[in-house]
């Protein structure tokens, strides 16, 4: 292992290289032999698993509840809301048949063509229809809204081509469906679920995003609006990290839900949309690791903090067993996620190298010497750092420590990200400078036809129209020369 | 609702039709518009998500880690394992395309003959093909043994006749899957699980059930023993609430799974398996629920207590807000899950029927009058006592008597069960009694032969081969009148 991670290619020779490697070696997630799917490992799916509660927690607070609706959507429910068709019937897995029997001509088993169902059912691609299909029972009265359901699932779309965790044929989500009586509370409530993706981001992620509203193209299908968070990669490339949508009453409409008003008149409901992704996993990834590994944030890490002893004998190893089991068991009472490994089926130098691969942020190692020094050796993930200190008091020195590595690695990324973002109102400046990566902030004319330029000239795309940018003063759009309407975010993206 | 409630058919006019109304009017779960496939409801779900936290610790405390892997498997996959095709390859989802387009002869869309599939792709009926061809590259050493895996996930196993949680096309369940260097770490693994299901039963569910191993014909496909635990539902029917199957080296042969052990020779790996799914909702309702509506155990409840003031006037509901607020405070920092439902769109009635519905253990009452005197009203959900007693110290009171109910509970289904255990050495007899329900225990032959009689004749199967009963002086099966080889439990089962 300690030589395999030696050969993890280094960021500056090739970026993408190094994010396929890192994935597989971390143990995080590996290609599955089904086309564009992927197995996620014990170690990738304990951090999935720390991001779902996180989130979780913070849906419920919001007064959301969990629930599980359907698989298989018939095909006929991806007809009836007109964008939506557009969006997501195309590249999608199909079946048509319920049944296999045993192959009359050979060896295995074959579908059983008197099994072919009369509708075709769709694996969810995202589960608008199937929801609103649902609500269309559950919503009758203004009473029964606001109504916020999520759930935790899988979704498939046919990717042509994919990467672990960014883009992979079957993934796993979560989706916010919520419904409501007003539109000013459906648009509320989807830029309510915004900020708590970007403050879940900055505080459990250490990841800093630029929050904002999607351009007409960049929409998802069936939006009247689409909130995002967008996240900058340290190749400067910016990758969709939470989307929020309002729905207006699209979906009521399609699957004709109504609701009698306060003031006893029928109204359809208004709706919002809202989900991140196994993406999560890749944004963490190319925001915060190095050529040594993955580097986790404490606030997000299964193992915060691993202790490893060092020793000749049996004698000398229930020593440091002694001792360190103690520290363990003081940093567990303070809530601390540690590892104990004394295991003796590896050896010291390949335990570190693990560890710094699958980014733990703090590491304790203590030998016969520090035992009788009373000493103990700390390093530091993020950056890599060494020191020695009492043993004595060593529990609290980690918890700061703990908390000092957050916010390091948040600033290291924010400081990373405003230095990348650039004002630019020239377009050949833009079509120069887009190559090495960034986000620019350009002066747009609003039209379908300037961003499809943009795109086909640089593969950039308008990430979003952000909040906290003064859209005074625009000036002309680069690329038309016409009067700009607002001042946009343009970046190559993931 | 309160009418509604009324309106639920008592078990003993119909206790399926009690069964199903109350699945529903409980708000767990409904019909899906997706053949065969259910919505699991908000309150439903929150139930689910108990269930999985208590097991989910219990697997970790084991050493069992989570992870995933992919949801569909390549056709043929189901053929390696023979047994294994015979049991899951028949009724299936098959997906066949991966594209729709809009079609040329009129609305909607088809799916587009030009995206065929070259192999179809299974929606997982369960995963021990696609996760042992996955430990094919994850097992060279008895260093990488046992590997201990678990995924919650969602499974498809196309059903004729469907009913909520009991028996659906798609389910929400957990799989384990183990890997072991030898046979005795894998049967040892397979019984341990069989035993962490039982006491999860015992301790959260409050339902007992008998442990015991399946007959052949009851196994899993391609297990070469299965164990399992039976719960005995109020109509005297067994309902098969969790296995574990010790595998054999059937998958480590199929997929080609070998180690290098300790002697440094090649193996194939010994394998497990072992799941519960949302099944088990079904044996929580028809273990525990009366005429009145759910019944839940207090270690399950996702609300324990449940806290209503009465009161005339915002003043009297001000005075009650202060006193409540203070009690519900005092119980959640006592750790119960306490809900205080002072809102004003429903009535008190309407409230206490709807609670009593959905099973929370404990509810709380005060009015204007008791405020007065310093007392509160306590309703029991299962015996639906209530008393008034002192508001001072109510929270260790209700602290103690949640404790009391979660064991009267199991106390009363232990009762149930031990007394429609009956042993019965004449078919004349057992056929007779067998239609009033019950599990009887029967001296077997061991041949399929009188298995397949009993099930013609009456309905009921082998459920198992019983732990701790006793297998001497069998006598003869009761139906061929050959020496028995072992007594077993017969009975109609869900």
């Amino acid at each position: 292992m300690a030589k395999e991670l030696k050969n993890l290619t280094k960021r500056s020779e090739d970026y993408s290289k190094w994010y396929n490697e890192l994935v597989v070696k971390a143990d995080l997630a590996e290609q599955a032999d089904v086309r564009g799917c992927m197995v996620i490992k014990p170690y990738g799916y304990a951090i999935w698993e720390r991001i779902q509660q996180s989130l979780d927690q913070r849906f419920k607070e919001t007064g959301v509840q969990n629930a599980y609706f359907p698989l298989l959507i018939p095909k006929s429910y991806l007809s009836k809301e007109a964008d939506h068709v557009e969006g997501f019937a195309k590249e999608c897995a199909v079946v048509t048949h319920y049944r296999l029997k045993a192959n009359p001509d050979g060896d295995g088993v074959v579908v059983d063509p008197a099994a072919k169902l009369e509708e075709e059912l769709i694996i969810r691609p995202t589960s608008e229809t199937i929801i609103w299909n649902t609500y269309k029972n559950w919503i009758h009265s203004w009473r029964d809204l606001p109504l916020c359901c999520n759930q935790w699932c899988n979704v498939m779309r046919w990717e042509m081509r994919t990467r672990l965790f960014l883009r992979t044929s079957e993934f796993l989500w979560q989706e916010g469906h919520t419904a409501h009586a007003t539109r000013e509370e459906a648009e509320a409530r989807a830029k309510q679920m915004l900020d708590v993706y970007a403050d879940f981001a900055r505080e459990v992620l250490a990841i800093p995003v630029v929050r904002g509203v999607k351009s007409e193209t960049e929409r998802f299908a069936g939006a009247l609006d689409t909130y995002t968070i967008e996240a900058m990669m340290q190749d400067g490339k910016a990758l969709q990290s939470g989307t929020s949508h309002f729905l207006g009453q699209n979906f009521g409409k399609a699957f004709d839900v109504k609701f009698v008003n306060k003031e006893n008149h029928e109204e359809y409901a208004w709706a919002t949309s809202w989900g991140v992704s196994t993406r999560l996993m890749g944004a963490l990834i190319m925001t915060h690791s190095d050529d040594n590994g993955l580097v986790l944030p404490p606030h997000l890490a299964p193992i915060q903090v691993v202790i490893v002893p060092i020793y000749k004998g049996d004698m000398e190893l229930d020593a440091l067993n002694a001792r360190l089991e103690a520290v363990t068991e003081k940093l567990r009472k303070m809530g601390i996620r540690v590892k104990y490994d004394n295991a003796d089926n590896k050896r010291p130098g390949f335990k570190f190298a693990d560890y710094e691969l699958k980014g733990v942020p703090v590491r304790l190692v203590m030998g016969g010497r520090d035992l009788e020094n009373g000493t103990i050796e700390v390093m530091r993930r993020d950056t890599l750092e060494k020191e020695t200190r009492q043993v004595e008091g060593i529990e609290e020195y980690v918890a700061g420590l703990l908390e000092e590595i957050q916010e390091n690695i948040y600033t290291k990324a924010k400081t990373y990200l405003d230095e990348h973002i650039y004002e630019c109102n020239d377009y050949e400046e833009f079509k120069e400078r887009v190559k090495d990566g960034g986000f620019f902030l350009c002066p747009w004319d609003g039209t379908a036809e300037t961003e499809a330029q943009i795109k086909a000239d640089t593969q950039a795309t308008i990430r979003c129209v952000p909040y906290g940018v003064s859209q005074e003063n625009l000036g002309n759009d680069m690329v038309s020369g016409k009067p700009a309407t607002c001042r946009v975010v343009v970046a190559r993206s993931y």
